[in-house]
């Protein structure tokens, strides 16, 4: 079981998160590429800790979208938004690089992992530039999704993704940011709900009803309030119960 | 001898100079990353042309800077600078490792490459960039500059780079586009001139004094009027001179 | 009737269409306010003409997507879209006045202007930004759209656009770009076109059959090929047929 | 006497400052305008709170660097800049005028303020660019400056601005903030300081020496950490000294 992040999302002047704290707990780092968040001076910092921390180091790639931060469907065509996600990914690679690392993996930020779980071109974009850029290596989504699909189809090797700190539908999606239960507020109960996804393989959906979830990474947003708790807790309760938290490599 | 161009220079909607019959003309492109022009869906293409063509692929790094097309000097401390030119040189590596081939060498452009004549600070943060980024690829400049003396000081291999359209001052500097007999208008005297460049290691400056020069790499610039015009004249006299006009690699 | 054009859709080096030939034939401009081309130098150059010409002034305002021109539909919140045409139109204000005039007129581009045809939340987006600008300068827009209903309900005042250079579907909207007919090829057909739509309110679609079309303002794009030849003789055929060609105030 | 503060300096998901603290307490708000930070939305909502707290509204401009927080020098020649910084007005107007308000005046951000001490040629494009915009309005600048000389030429009202939270040297200028002593850390002794300037036109500078300083408006930046108490002991000490702070109109 890996345990990831969202991380180094900030801006020049502006910050975002506590990464130093997180980047302590976690396991696979899914760093802002420049895109929806991140600079090439926060990218450097990020890859040489997460190689000092063996932390695995994922390329967190998203639409070209600073103002919205990744978080607005661009309908860019398919092969212009492959061709912008390994600009990302190759910039990333560099830093890595330099740390001594190297990027070990792929995830679709905000937007773009939305749209990628419903959107054929889209998802077909991410899954491409995946294979262009090293087809070795995993790409992190969530079961069920047509990114899932057609990543399997591609032949690319898939990691199942859960997420901490987020509510679940019925349906097994994640509950819009739009509706106010969206995020869990409770580390605690977040902590016991993963380690429930990844002995048992279900939560309870907003709706009281139990959803099957497959979880090889579980995912804390590191601009969630009381991040640091949600993932520290995580991990504290993963491990309590017999769960080794390593690296995706 | 090499020729070299820069290339790639539009952005979206919008194009800047004949690329595709430049292409089939230099043996070396000086690819646009981005930062002043540029953008992922052309540098994949022009990655892909270059190796079809046997042309070496360079990575043309800039200040951030679109709106100016990096031709505004930007007093970025020289560590940021640094990363934003390793940023642009990974994402320029992947779509040349798409293409089948590599990032050959490195050139900074505009007020970049101006400011790299003298600046300490910003000249070194090529020379770092380079280095860290693949210290067996030569760096393109100008012999005589804080650049070069930088690059020789690390232990870079250095290229010496010559402008086939740009007058020069008795100094042996580029005359500043700010003045009228800035570019060269006959080609045929600039093919003449590159000749005279390459074998004798002279040319004649704006004020009729001749000056030394170095060419171990000649350029023409993409939007120069008549670029096509001047690069193929210049091949031609070269080749015409016995001299063998190659990639770098 | 007003002759219309977009313009002003250079981005610092990069030029597009040959926006003086231009200005000496239409009546109203539509002036590109930085966000899909378009700077502020260009801004202030496009009005001074426009003024000296007896051109009608409009802001055409856009997603945020210099990458893509603005035809790429961004899912961005209403409240934030409008705020974005608000700057966009405040932005080009200024220039307006410097050159002894004012935005006379408010248009949509691109992906924008696409969307807000069937978009509910966009298109009263647009609606709600003229209003706060300026409750008095029209509005151009399509008859029969979204965006028509809305502003109609809003009490704006709306003028009838229609285009010269673009196929239309036997429903009466714009042929996609994406289909190679999108564009038409013969300035004089698109003239005499042109006369037929406002003399009788017809023309004929890519099917064959006759649709309904009202028009009250004749546009142009400046970056179809051979936009000059389409605007010019469009206007003379217009002329010719005794239509008044006039700017909108 | 006039308390004013750099305020609006976020972009989309990234906030800066305790704005709402900060709105409750100053008379004048210098908002950034969308180029080194804002964006249209923040520009809306900080215009409707200083119209609602009686404070005046200037439009903080900025050279176009949301990487380098308008921080960094960039060469852009005068015109553009100009351009550049009327963009910005421009933009800044609208929502002073949905918000009931108007801009009441203008001062220039970070790299540009410090760079229009001394550079004739930016600081002329400031004062070019407030002619044009409004020639009515004051432009907030330190004594002593070039910009003040131009601007007191061009015969545009000036208000002379000192700093609460900054150290001075001999000279009367702002300790670099490379230095590490260039920001206060008690506000306390900053407030004492503040009533100084204004009452008796000096202050002691890093050498110990004492300095003249001419005081209209004091400023405390945003991003001082602790400015929201700076600025309230500042008002509170100013006032108890029987100064009236007031807006600048």
């Amino acid at each position: 079981m890996a345990l990831t992040t969202d991380i180094g999302e900030g801006l020049g002047r502006w910050s975002l998160g506590d990464d130093d704290a997180l980047l302590e707990i976690v396991t696979a780092a899914n760093i802002a590429c420049g895109f929806h968040g991140g600079d090439p001076g926060i990218m450097r910092r990020t890859c040489a800790i997460s190689v000092k921390n063996n932390v695995a180091i994922g390329a967190q790639v998203s639409y070209r979208d600073l103002h919205g931060f990744g978080r607005r469907y661009i309908a860019v065509p398919g092969a212009e938004l492959r061709d912008d996600l390994l600009y990302q990914m190759g910039a990333l690679e560099v830093f890595a690089r330099i740390a001594g690392g190297k990027v070990d993996f792929i995830r679709a930020h905000g937007a773009l992992w939305n749209v990628a779980t419903k959107n054929t071109e889209h998802a077909q974009a991410i899954v491409d530039a995946t294979l262009e850029f090293n087809k070795d290596i995993p790409l992190l989504c969530p079961v069920g999704t047509e990114l899932w699909r057609l990543g399997e189809e591609a032949g690319l090797r898939l990691i199942a993704e859960a997420f901490v700190d987020r509510a679940y539908t019925p349906e097994g999606l994640l509950q819009p940011r739009s509706e106010p239960n969206a995020l869990l507020t409770d580390p605690d109960q977040a902590a016991a709900r993963a380690v429930q996804m990844v002995k048992e393989g279900h939560l309870t959906a907003v709706d009281g009803s139990e959803v099957s979830v497959t979880a090889e990474a579980l995912l804390v947003h590191c601009d969630t309030p009381g991040a640091v708790e949600f993932a520290r807790k995580t991990r504290a309760a993963l491990e309590g119960a017999g769960i080794e938290v390593v690296p995706i490599r």
